[in-house]
């Protein structure tokens, strides 16, 4: 970790914060320390939304000959020349499994092999069929109603391209060539130590963080090691931290400048502390470092402010790790500000909003409100560290919760 | 099912579709049929991604005292008026259980209850600690550093609204009032029923459509009641399809004009069918109906025309059986045409495009090039059944396969 900022950390505890890392800092430093996990081959049944390590490549030529793609016969288009309903053109019917004789046709379905020589498959309602013999009313033309070998993707061809989240078509396309397992690269392993905020570890409210992180680290394609509450004294948090087995350590409270704050100090103790303090609101006691390879990040113990600095810093370096899109899972749209907002030069604000017919109306401080402004809110807007606010009437970009498509109709 | 619309479809074996229904008919027919699942209790823990089925309230104020949210001290803040760095003012430490006495100060943390009397906290920084006594050099107003009870949410406000999937910041927010517990929508039980595709059933070519269409219900939010292979002949059709236990019944392959295709006569001889055969390009022979309350969807066993034919109707009812939004859960933007789309008048046409800076570039034919065709592409377009294509320049509304956001950087 020799380019890692060497700013080293000073003991906040009744003092505050005197500097804090910019949010770019924070999120350079995530994006220097992870690596993406290996690869495992697991069965194509549970490989949806899992991360492809390397391309898909067709290992045969799909079809693998030359196919029927409607249901009908199979014959030679250059024998169809002229026939019409008034002309109707007879033709000997055959198996399919057959070379294809002269001026004859295979009864053929969607999917199935050609004939050898049929280079076309005319749909039933161009045809009358009589005992033996089929009458053909219309003329089809080279190529009609047939996939050639190849046609779909020929040998080699890369077929889904690395990176890929894989998705429902994919495993279908995969499946189709007989493949039973495939490569993926493996679930980032999480360690959720609840280091217990002063609410929770003294009964005075229910906790919140643990399923909080739990579901944040499932939705971002991590798999919880281990799920710890209650490890609040600094040689607890020192020893379950050096503990092998996690890609990471997501270490939730004592982040503060209170006496008993000392989850940062557990961190220095045992491993690097790269940053404690972001100039980010809420989420401003974030801390971060590394224990050997394994990044640890320290958020706060306040449900809002542990969300915020989840999904700016620990959600980022989840789906690093395990191969995904770094940016946030929400949807993004654009806006206008309904009513000035304020912010502190210096820090980035992310202030939740309400979507209102295309205005974006702010729901109270950034740093109040705790999840009962997030489930209110449409989504929000990260007001940059060089702005003091909004004007009314700005068009800014909002990160939305709900990613559902809202539009539909096209066939009325 | 009186309201169903009562054209009997005819037997179209060996003789082609002779007229079809709309993609709208299909789509209001899945609309009526759909009920949503019945109420279950699940632990809040497993609860990401679920519906909820009513609001929820919260059951008592939050927070459910006065509460400090930034560490430091709390106090009066009538008391700390003048107070500067040229006038320290003294206060006395004391407990935080107690009531707080007259110019007297005790050390909070973030999330813990204020002392009674108590209106602000002060942080750190703007205090000087010497033995027993804090000099306060900055004065600070009523409510700073405080939540007050009920700030976030009063006892009985509607937090999350019905209908919600469920995010982790809900679980977050749920478990903040010590719920463990909660009621979702039950997912809806779907029975996959391959009918042997004739490609997969005579071993000419891998199964697509298992995996695919396995895939398909669990991201639409569905169990798998069961994934039936092989089950061909139309008296094991009929039998597969009466069984109970199933909320939806899939039906893969023989839904064609071929001499075997025997799904549509199967439904219609233990139930109802009421459609086969709609105007759509891929998918064109997909059926509908129903065995008692129990809707039953014949889709093509060509893969790429099984996909369409799941997206636009299957996917759609499982979703609104499991009381999701019923649209498609693909991103959306527009895109410019950037080559001719030819399409048939009275058709909807589903055509995979590329989509490079703002324009989209048509992939082939609408109904060719397989699932390849799908994993190749960035998203479709539906062209409605009204329009015979689209002119280049044309601006079209697109799906999106990846609903990942590119867009980042704000903070830099």
């Amino acid at each position: 970790m020799a380019d890692m900022p060497q700013r080293i950390p000073r003991d906040v505890r009744m003092e505050g914060f005197v500097e804090r890392a910019s949010v770019g800092e924070a999120i350079e430093w995530t994006d220097r320390i992870a690596h993406t996990c290996e690869t495992e081959s697991i069965a194509l049944g549970s490989a949806l939304g899992r991360i492809l390590p390397e391309p898909f490549v067709a290992p045969v030529a799909s079809p693998p000959y030359g196919t029927a793609v409607q249901d009908g016969y199979a014959l030679r288009s250059c024998e169809t020349v002229g026939a019409s309903s008034y002309n109707p053109l007879p033709f000997c019917l055959q198996d399919a499994q057959f070379a294809l004789r002269p001026f004859s046709a295979a009864l053929v379905s969607c999917g199935t092999p050609l004939p050898m020589g049929a280079d076309a498959v005319v749909p039933f309602d161009l045809v009358q069929t009589e005992a033996n013999t089929t009458n053909l009313i219309g003329s089809v033309a080279q190529g009609d109603g047939v996939a050639v070998q190849g046609q779909e993707a020929q040998a080699g061809t890369v077929l889904i391209e690395a990176s890929r989240m894989l998705r429902a078509s994919d495993l279908g396309l995969i499946a189709s060539f007989g493949i039973k397992r495939i490569p993926v690269l493996r679930r980032p392993k999480v360690r959720i130590m609840l280091a217990g905020s002063k609410q929770t570890q003294e009964g005075h409210l229910p906790d919140a963080n643990g399923p909080l992180l739990r579901a944040l680290v499932m939705r971002d394609g991590g798999t919880i090691e281990i799920c710890k509450y209650g490890i609040a004294d600094r040689a607890a948090m020192a020893e379950w931290m050096v503990r092998p087995g996690a890609d990471l350590v997501l270490v939730c409270g004592r982040t503060g400048v209170g006496p008993d704050d000392e989850a940062p100090l557990a961190l220095a103790a045992v491993g690097t502390l790269a940053l404690h303090g972001i100039a980010v609101r809420p989420g401003g006691s974030t801390g971060m470092g590394s224990i050997g390879p394994v990044p640890v990040l320290l958020l706060p113990g306040s449900p809002l402010d542990c969300l915020c600095a989840y999904d700016l810093f620990a959600g980022r370096l989840i789906r690093k790790l395990g191969g995904r899109a770094p940016t946030m899972p929400y949807g993004l749209c654009q806006a206008k500000i309904k009513r000035k907002i304020v912010s502190s030069v210096g820090t980035v604000e992310l202030c939740r909003v309400l979507l209102i017919a295309g205005d974006a109306l702010p729901l109270g401080r950034s740093d109040s409100g705790g999840l009962a402004s997030v489930a209110h809110a449409d989504g929000f807007l990260l007001i940059p560290a060089a702005l003091e606010g909004y004007a009314p009437g700005t068009t800014v970009d909002v990160y939305t919760y709900d990613q559902t498509q809202k539009l539909e109709g096209v066939w009325k």
